[in-house]
């Protein structure tokens, strides 16, 4: 499309100065598909009109810092986030929640907008989808664009499930090419804490990787998703596949039309019933942590 | 187009594990659009059968180091991996210096390597072309892909000369819309000092605009530069506009199959001719200073 994109940048008042240098590094790609900038400390400026809003920031865990004073200590950025989005975006805004605990973030900000439909909240786990992707592909020796249908269950933490009993590569099952072993005690294990990893490896967090998630997952959204495939969200819960409502779960999604769609009928295992479970609870603990404020 | 790329990752021996988390990372985005990723620390193996080479990696100017000690530091470097592509890479490799001092590590990178082409060996003016378009655009309230035929001429330094004389916004001449004086007196010292305006504000040298002008400038090597347009690279000189031979130089430059060719016949007044030889002069000096080493 050749529509050119307004971006608003919004950031804590102490980390202005930083933001407009980032605007400057910006500005300097003389980018055809970049038009105006805004660069703010204010939330209702910042999701003025707002069609794709990717919350990235949120505070990180300090030394003894308790899950649940996290867990508050977000609640916090993500309710104002969540009423500036209800009273300024765009009434079809599509919201990316990046920044951890993602799924409860989201959480929050959709129960503080209660004008906007509870489905334009979501939570990225397209980078624990991909990186399954890639893992898979390594194992397999294929390239990761051959393998479809990976599904991503429950929380964007280290309880999610990555579930590859519907995968293909190629018109073969991937069952059929790695052993049961290496999926239950390398594979799964590894995608949960790959993060740990990548930042032991670089000293760093996550960089490219997650930036491509991001982009990867407002794309399939607004774009739709490839024929014969599907992708990862973590969405509002309509009670699918026996998770409770109330909470944002990722599911396996299609997307047509700027909509996304629950991939039905797929046959679960007790394996994937319990680690299904397993991340719903977390993220029904995490719901109980922050109840006061929704 | 369709094909993968395969990247190869060099860095130096104690830098390898950070690199390695560089690969996982970008393993991790599963991009359709990347195959295999090598690292090393072996120059000979990063450049066998390299298509296109981004020499990023220089040796940054330290307290208390005289220029001529960054000039040799970074000889070094260069003539080695000069002397690795003309062992190994694709006979028509495309060679980007964007460490500096960029120019002069590109013209020691084309004396180590014999067997290769020197219109192979570039260097990056592309940041600060972007940056005198992204400036005019901002001041004269346009968009940057309206403005064409910018020019920078001479060394990726302080010295190098932004030259607006050809530059057209629409159908209109710059210096119809633009005073002579803010372009003397602050657009040509801003683009000049870019780099350290944004160092200033972010804490940390250019990133996205760095990263996104070696893409421009390899994409429309390759690719051509679109008509009616042209832009600027630091490419061998071949005495064009009375420049010396045997320094690397920007001039402006159109693109078609694979190939740049110098834009020739514009008119320079005695300004331009000035600042052209200063930067000029800076070249010669800093070749000087390496002489020993081509």
């Amino acid at each position: 499309m050749n529509d050119k994109i307004n971006l608003n940048l919004l950031e804590i008042p102490t980390a202005l100065d930083a933001l407009n240098g980032v605007a400057m590094d910006l500005d300097d790609c003389a980018s055809s598909s970049l038009d105006k900038i805004t660069v703010t400390d204010n939330p209702d400026i910042a999701f003025k009109e707002t069609d794709f809003a990717f919350l990235v920031g949120a505070k990180p865990r300090g030394p003894g810092m308790e899950r649940s004073d996290l867990l508050i200590g977000n609640a916090a950025i993500f309710s104002v986030q969540g009423e500036a989005l209800n009273g300024q975006a765009s009434r079809d805004v599509k919201v990316l929640v990046i920044g951890n605990p993602a799924n409860t973030n989201a959480l929050i900000a959709l129960s503080n907008a209660p004008d906007l439909s509870p489905n334009s909240f979501t939570a990225m786990m397209r980078l624990d989808h991909n990186r399954a992707i890639a893992q898979l592909a390594n194992k397999t020796g294929t390239h990761s664009d051959e393998i479809k249908k990976m599904t991503i269950w429950g929380n964007h933490s280290t309880t999610q499930y990555p579930d590859i009993n519907h995968v293909l590569i190629g018109d073969k099952r991937v069952n059929e090419l790695v052993e049961n072993n290496w999926i239950r005690n390398e594979f799964i294990p590894r995608v949960q804490v790959r993060g740990a990893e990548i930042i032991k490896a670089r000293g760093l967090s996550s960089a490219a990787s997650a930036a491509s998630a991001a982009i990867d997952h407002m794309n399939n959204w607004e774009f739709g998703t490839a024929e014969n495939d599907w992708v990862s969200m973590a969405i509002p819960s309509d009670g699918s596949y026996g998770i409770s409502e109330g909470i944002i779960y990722s599911f396996p999604v299609t997307c047509f039309n700027g909509q996304y769609k629950i991939v039905q009928g797929l046959e679960i295992d007790d394996f994937s019933r319990e680690a299904m479970h397993a991340s719903e609870s977390e993220l029904l603990e995490e719901k109980e942590a922050i109840k006061h404020l929704l």
